[in-house]
């Protein structure tokens, strides 16, 4: 978020008037991504040179008023669908919805609830069926959670780290989330939702479906909500990625005195998971799906948001909290 | 984000058509929000029942399509603005070049780097000022850091939590920061930039400014970077609010089957500050301003994101290592 500018001691002065138009765009595979074409530049779509190639974003920047104002503006559209039941085919309930809403474009990123996901392959649990453990006893004394909720999230959960009022603190395939992603709300009564299985495989699949159907590429991002240090609420997570870089790397990139940034990563599909959740809403509203419309990326492509251990801040502190955990639950 | 729905279980039929029409909307004190206006609903303006008050909702929901689709949208402009320097009178500037890009309307919410802030207010450092402290030539060592950058941030920081290479994990008045928010990046050579002194404040100044000059409300977050547990790159975080809800609690409301929500929290104001990074950006682009348009709020507002302790999922494991650390540091 590094978006000052110096005038007196600058040492690009050819940047100053627009920087953004000529940025040098380094992406490591570009035909990877939806959002990456290669080809020559046409009129209306901004080029940019990056290396030997020319590379085009396919998403439109979009100029408002007079310069030295230049607006880029990004729309996020929500959309609400039917009802999603188990076994639905959930990529065609999805296009339908799409159309009527006017349909999808080249370079979209479509960000889709993993409860709906997780609905239509039909993860649910009884919890009346769920007989819990002396450990889910213990734990759900400790949150106050019914002991069946604890139960199902102790079987989800890959292993918890803490525990407060209301909920504990898990990993679930190196994801931090709050009870194992495992949900009551808007669940059938006695019923809980759970993560989705395959949510890569499901984000390929609605990729490829809308390929297919509409000629178009988009990425697809599966959004979870999860918790933040110190911080009250909840914010998106992804936890499926397809079509789209999970983080983007900036290093490489300098900044508009030359200098090469150093720990310059940006969280994108986690960013683009939490700015659809302001439309999604956490009550009853039906809008799993939102389309963000007009991206521009920068930056080397990041596959996958996950972080090495020792690139992790918080990974020494976690890492005694688990040991710690392992000991008292 | 829990946007799933059940229509053979439903126990509210009558809700399944248009749910989030009819949504009760309660909020603590509607007058303290520009978003909220009280008052009898007017034409094109959805009217939601709330208590014994009518309220309305100032920004529009846009509906398209036949239903049952019903699109929600909203807009994110990335608003450029001339080079900052020390002692600019911030304010006038970001209206100049929120009015070059098409204005400003009721019910929009700034969302502005607090980076700039920070430079206009002179919060710099020139590094071959600062003497490093032994503390910082250790902590200099362990991280790979220049010493003198550790230094201010040594100086910045309430406390440290943790280090990895390349970064110190730091609170400041609560907030968990890499490096305290200091930042090297588009700051002139050998110089450092600071979090903003007095962010609330300078959030309110910009929002009185608007209504005085404009006479439009809108909400006014300042935004800087922050990392997440076990993930890679950076995600936005407010650190100044005026207008806008630090988070809305939802717990009184109900689900699609009429079940009140437990810990249904949305982080409002760091999502609105992690969808503007979407534009921001992390290198040199100069979009310090993003204006959000369209947001409907419900759930009862909560004025501070900050959070309890004994709510925060990650406390006991950060007092662990906060303890460790001031031990080993």
């Amino acid at each position: 978020m590094e978006t000052m500018d110096w005038a007196t001691t600058s040492t690009s002065p050819g940047r100053r008037e627009s920087p953004w138009e000529r940025r040098a765009l380094t992406i490591s595979s570009p035909t990877s991504s939806p959002l990456f074409t290669r080809g020559r530049p046409r009129r209306g779509i901004t080029s940019i040179l990056g290396g030997s190639d020319i590379l085009r974003v396919s998403c439109g920047w979009i100029y408002r008023g007079r310069r030295p104002t230049v607006t880029v503006e990004l729309r996020l559209i929500g959309i609400r669908t039917p009802l999603i039941r188990p076994g639905d085919h959930l990529p065609s309930l999805l296009l339908k919805a799409l159309r009527r809403a006017g349909g999808v474009r080249e370079g979209d990123i479509l960000v889709l609830s993993s409860k709906v996901v997780a609905v239509s392959q039909g993860r649910m649990v009884r919890l009346s069926e769920v007989r819990p453990s002396p450990r889910a006893l213990r734990l759900s004394r400790k949150t106050g959670l019914d002991p069946s909720f604890v139960e199902v999230v102790l079987r989800e959960a890959d292993s918890v780290l803490g525990a407060s009022r209301g909920a504990l603190l898990t990993l679930v395939k190196g994801l931090p989330c709050a009870n194992a992603g495992v949900d009551l709300s808007n669940a059938p009564p006695g019923h809980a939702i759970l993560l989705p299985s395959h949510p890569e495989r499901f984000a390929k699949e609605l990729r490829d479906y809308v390929r297919r159907e509409e000629g178009v590429r988009v990425g697809v991002i599966l959004a979870d909500s999860t918790v933040k240090p110190l911080r009250l609420g909840t914010v998106g997570q992804a936890v499926g990625i397809s079509g789209v870089p999970g983080a983007l790397d900036c290093r490489g990139r300098t900044d508009l005195f030359g200098r090469r940034l150093r720990v310059t990563r940006r969280a994108l599909a986690d960013q683009l998971a939490t700015a659809a959740e302001l439309l999604m809403g956490e009550a009853g509203e039906r809008i799993p799906l939102v389309v963000v419309r007009g991206l521009r990326l920068e930056g080397k492509a990041v596959p996958s948001p996950a972080v090495e251990p020792e690139e992790c801040l918080y990974f020494s502190l976690l890492k005694g909290g688990l040991r710690k955990d392992r000991r008292r639950l």
